[in-house]
């Protein structure tokens, strides 16, 4: 068996131990050109990498490690059973020509094209869907909140009040945490909402996940330092902690959740777990409480630090929460993250990280330092949207409207989709995973089934997206909170039409 | 002499070509090590790069990128004359112990504060000054506009109105450029006040230069491509290229500007030039127009690009200002890049990039993929702003005021501070460079004055931090806009008694 494979992509890789380019790279780099020069076609499979490390006589990370750069980039592309191939939507005027210059002559637009980066041509033939950028989709947008319950008018008042007569410690964008005023309604809404106390000093306002993330990465760990993500997860995550230069260790959802103790075996010496501890995305489990308390006590054996995302924590529709691992903590580990775009609208990017104390004199000075923090634009108005209690009647309100959403959902997926999709109801959040049903299970591709929806003008979202391993799972995400009740059994139905035609069932 | 040199610093590294670990990093982590054990006390000067190089038998770039890295994590510092030497503000728990582990028992928050990464131990002893958060310095920060001349109760109108009834292209964030109308007035304002015109489709709303370069490398360099940056120049732009693993090669800036020969002599294959020819910063010079045809003769010969920086080129006070680069462009390379946040106020946060037009359709698909995207809060109020012609007239008022302000800091310079500085009259922008006195020069370090000044209640910024290179000129920047005039005489008399404390003169 592995003799076919070896025959099935002949690499030809020649590796050079004494050079000063790692075996990483020379991999890449070689394996990259093979491709450009058409040595190895498009949609060809490639060995696996056990075979290639066990042929180059190379640790099999290493050999993870250059294909990882080559799915990133574009060149490969990573499929569920099957392991990995050439990607097969590489733009022609890449192909045949070494490094990625052009081999005919430009065509009409060829001039400028051939001075893109080659990050952004493969951009340019990334089939993803994008939806007419004046119009939402008919449905199913993931993190959408509903576009009509909003108090706009409200929300205008509370705006122009603000900057009438702003201080300079707003209009200069003084304070590096964000406006006084909403880190202490925040902190109040946490304690009568979420049952922990915090203080307004450890909250930093910022402009969304991504950035209290990479916030807290850069305080508690240095480049190459390893941290547990959940898998799937929140795609989010991964980028934000690469981009800090953060070695992420998959760990494995389980139906408590976050698998603890299969992280410590997998990376003991992991410094920071990132979870979603009220309701996983995208799985939507709910971390148990002895994984919760697990998770602290490593936390506080090894000085280990965790994020606790609670990005969509306010959305419950049955039983009760779990006490956040804030509320918990007794050691000062826990990072708590939120954000406010998901609530209110997304034209906010508002959200918010509430460190423990003792990161705060550093955060401090990072913060100081950082190009791009949030917007104080909204920030005072916001803080008067939430004392003011109108953030608690809101939440109330959409609570309502969401849980008929998802009944919705679930009764137009029974009617028009049992076929291709099963899914289940979900004790809370904004969205519902599908997976394909058995008998279409091994073939069944989300990433086509995306795009084809799209050109139905729904928009779903691919589960396998939400992986950073090679073993992938398909299905799909439906985000229900944007769509409207009347709009969910339609789409059902186009959705139907797209699966019938894709799978010819 | 270099047997001196070898001598002061007997660094014992030994490398190992044959490992996967690339010999800079080798390097790196040999000298870190010496250094947090000591082996190396603070302050120590190291040997010469071209010293290590012949020892090691490595190339000198190797050597120097080692050092870099070194620099860039504070373990050792660059100074103008005398090469490097090892930081004296290393925290002194990092010491004395490999790879910084604290050696001694934790003091009181010790056990949280081992467990925090090196960079935020780093930064925490970090001595750069922070003003206190809810109240700006008596005067001369670097980028601030006047603190009472923006009409905020207009303003608050103008969002009122935006946000009463938004459609959801606005709410919902739908367009990855940013307000339609915003984009609209922009393209209208360019052709009236710079004088190209630029279809609204092509512009970017962004979030700060950092963002606008950051899309622009992404779109035309891949990572190691080289691109020209000025010397001295813009912080930001060295970080955001850096951050995009763009290699940055600086470029001297003489009286004529941005040194176009210079640089193809350096790096030939260099495929962005980051410029700012209205007003060069930190040091105001204008690029003459014989430099700006050469350079956009060299961006349609090589297929090159550049980024046109105007970030405060409404700032002119004597003399016509030269075309910008944009509007000389017959081959559509130029990107122009400006800013909302520096003319208005600071918590705006918005700034654009207008693109070539080849590269708008892949620059769609980046910003759609973009979290960080631009606050939509203020941008349809902005738009109004500049549609109805407020932005004209608060550009007329605050040119009149800031003329006056640089007037009376060229007096007070003169009355208080000749002993010390010479400086010159700006025909433009918000701040004026004051560079030491002869006699002062050779022992003149910029960030121990910007401390000491700092103390005093007022911020200067250091001008050798402008420089990315190893020869490092001092002075100071000195922000007027943000400065009261009848607050400049006596700011520049406590800085006088500050020059005259840490001078002895």
């Amino acid at each position: 068996m592995p003799r076919l494979l070896r025959k099935a992509a002949p690499l030809g890789l020649v590796l050079d131990a004494a050079s000063r380019t790692p075996l990483h790279r020379q991999i890449g780099e070689q394996v990259r050109r093979a491709i450009l020069e058409r040595r190895l076609a498009p949609g060809q499979r490639l060995p696996s990498s056990r075979l290639m490390a066990s042929e180059l006589d190379v640790a099999r990370g290493t050999v993870l490690l250059a294909m990882d750069q080559l799915i990133a980039e574009g060149y490969v592309v990573a499929q569920a059973a099957s392991g990995l191939s050439v990607a097969t939507d590489l733009p022609d005027e890449m192909l045949t020509a070494p490094h990625g210059h052009p081999a005919g002559p430009p065509a009409a637009d060829g001039a400028a094209t051939a001075a893109l980066s080659r990050r952004a041509r493969l951009a340019l033939h990334d089939a993803t869907p994008t939806f007419g950028f004046e119009e939402a989709p008919l449905a199913f947008p993931t993190g959408q909140p509903d576009r009509e319950a909003f108090p706009f008018a409200l929300w205008a008042r509370l705006l122009e009040r603000e900057w009438r007569r702003p201080s300079w410690a707003v209009a200069g964008a003084l304070h590096p945490f964000g406006h006084a005023g909403l880190r202490a309604a925040i902190a109040a809404y946490l304690g009568a909402a979420r049952g922990f106390a915090c203080e307004p000093e450890s909250i930093v306002i910022t402009s969304g996940m991504r950035q209290s993330l990479s916030l807290l990465a850069w305080l508690v760990l240095d480049p190459d330092d390893a941290a547990w993500i959940e898998e799937p997860g929140f795609v989010g995550t991964r980028e934000a902690l690469a981009l800090a230069f953060v070695r992420t260790v998959p760990v494995p959802i389980d139906e408590s959740g976050f698998a603890v103790e299969r992280a410590m075996a997998a990376a003991p010496q992991a410094k920071l777990a990132v979870v979603a501890p009220a309701h996983q995305f995208p799985l939507g489990t709910v971390l148990g409480l002895q994984r919760r308390l697990e998770l602290l006590s490593w936390a506080e054996r090894h000085q280990g630090w965790i994020a606790e995302d609670d990005f969509d924590g306010e959305y419950r529709y049955a039983g009760r929460p779990l006490a956040p691992l804030r509320a918990l903590d007794r050691s000062g580990r826990v990072a708590y993250l939120a954000s406010f775009s998901k609530l209110l609208f997304p034209a906010l990017r508002l959200s918010y990280v509430v460190l423990p104390t003792a990161l705060v004199p550093a955060a401090e000075k990072r913060m100081a330092a950082e190009a791009a923090r949030a917007s104080l634009l909204g920030q005072g108005a916001l803080a008067r949207f939430i004392a003011d209690g109108h953030l608690a009647t809101h939440l109330r309100r959409t609570r309502l409207l969401y849980a008929a959403r998802q009944e919705a959902l679930i009764a137009g997926l029974e009617r028009h989709l049992a076929r291709w999709l099963k899914s289940a109801r979900d004790s809370g959040g904004m969205h519902l995973i599908a997976r394909p049903a058995a008998a279409i299970a091994p073939t069944f591709d989300d990433r086509a089934v995306v795009a084809a929806a799209a050109q139905a003008g729904i928009a779903v979202a691919p589960l396998s997206a939400c992986h950073a391993g090679r073993r992938r799972r398909h299905g799909l995400i439906l985000g229900y909170a944007g769509t409207p009740e009347r709009a969910i059994d339609p789409a059902c139905a186009a959705l139907a039409r797209v699966l019938r035609a894709s799978t010819g069932r």
